[in-house]
């Protein structure tokens, strides 16, 4: 992309360089939910409109996009940019584990659903996350894994059927 | 492969015939869980180390093969070799419904849990099964439904992420 920036398209490659550093000017993180905002607040937590007892822990903007677009979800958010992945670095500190706690902490929070990825790193990032939240006497979910909607058992791997048969739940009338 | 058979490899197709046949004549229904079987209780009917308080309800055999390579099941097996599919012709008594009720009350059977297929006819299934079952005073389970081992949210179809999340559960100590 940069030879042909520089090759074919040098006013381009100006309007480029013009929208990232106004970019990297303008966006900074919510001071709510850690997501990218442009503003103080981001306009998700700024509506009011959210349900502000239940509070979901998702590893990045991405994640938070997924979920809104389930429109399954009426709570509010906290965005860790991130997981725990002590081989990479990235410990407690660089997923702002304090400020979650903070965040959590509000009085106002009742529930907080965790989730990251179920991924190795997802899984242990859920795990430490949730001890110390419970520690403070909150209430700690974990969203379900299983056999996706739509799935047949003869195609699921067997890690994710065993789970299923250990997670299986009563049926409802 | 037939024409094959007739043109090149007349001896294997004498062969194939024989042991259709054969297979035809000496392969039945396991008299305990419906599954196929050369004799009148199949080997895992047979050996009397499950536990046979449990009673896992399946689509077909190769649902069976599945659940066996998870090695997280230690019961018993009800195969109902097909699933509710009105607009295919099969109802109730083309999946053996009459005989799973008479082997789930067998006095023996505490838990039964229904692992058909998460695709619509499957639910409508396990839906129809675990009402008739209910109504016996059983134990219905159904396997968890969410997000694969190993899955990451942002690929995860909406579908399954807002069944993970109405699904949530509390996180263990």
């Amino acid at each position: 992309m940069a030879f042909h920036l520089l090759q074919r398209d040098r006013e381009g490659a100006g309007r480029l360089a013009g929208a990232l550093s106004e970019a990297l000017g303008a966006i900074r993180h919510c001071a709510q939910c850690n997501n990218f905002s442009e503003t103080e607040l981001c306009d998700l937590c700024a509506t009011g409109e959210r349900d502000p007892r239940l509070l979901c822990v998702i590893e990045t903007p991405a994640d938070l996009l997924m979920m809104e677009l389930t429109r399954a979800y009426q709570g509010l958010y906290f965005v860790l940019m991130g997981r725990l992945s002590p081989l990479e670095g990235i410990g407690p500190n660089e997923i702002g584990m304090q400020r979650l706690l903070e965040r959590a902490g509000d009085g106002i929070t009742e529930e907080v659903i965790l989730a990251t990825n179920f991924t190795a790193e997802g899984e242990a990032t859920a795990h430490a996350v949730g001890e110390l939240l419970r520690q403070r006497g909150l209430k700690v979910t974990r969203i379900a894994r299983g056999v996706p909607v739509g799935g047949e058992l003869e195609y699921v791997d067997s890690g994710t059927l065993a789970q299923a048969l250990l997670e299986r739940r009563p049926t409802s009338l």
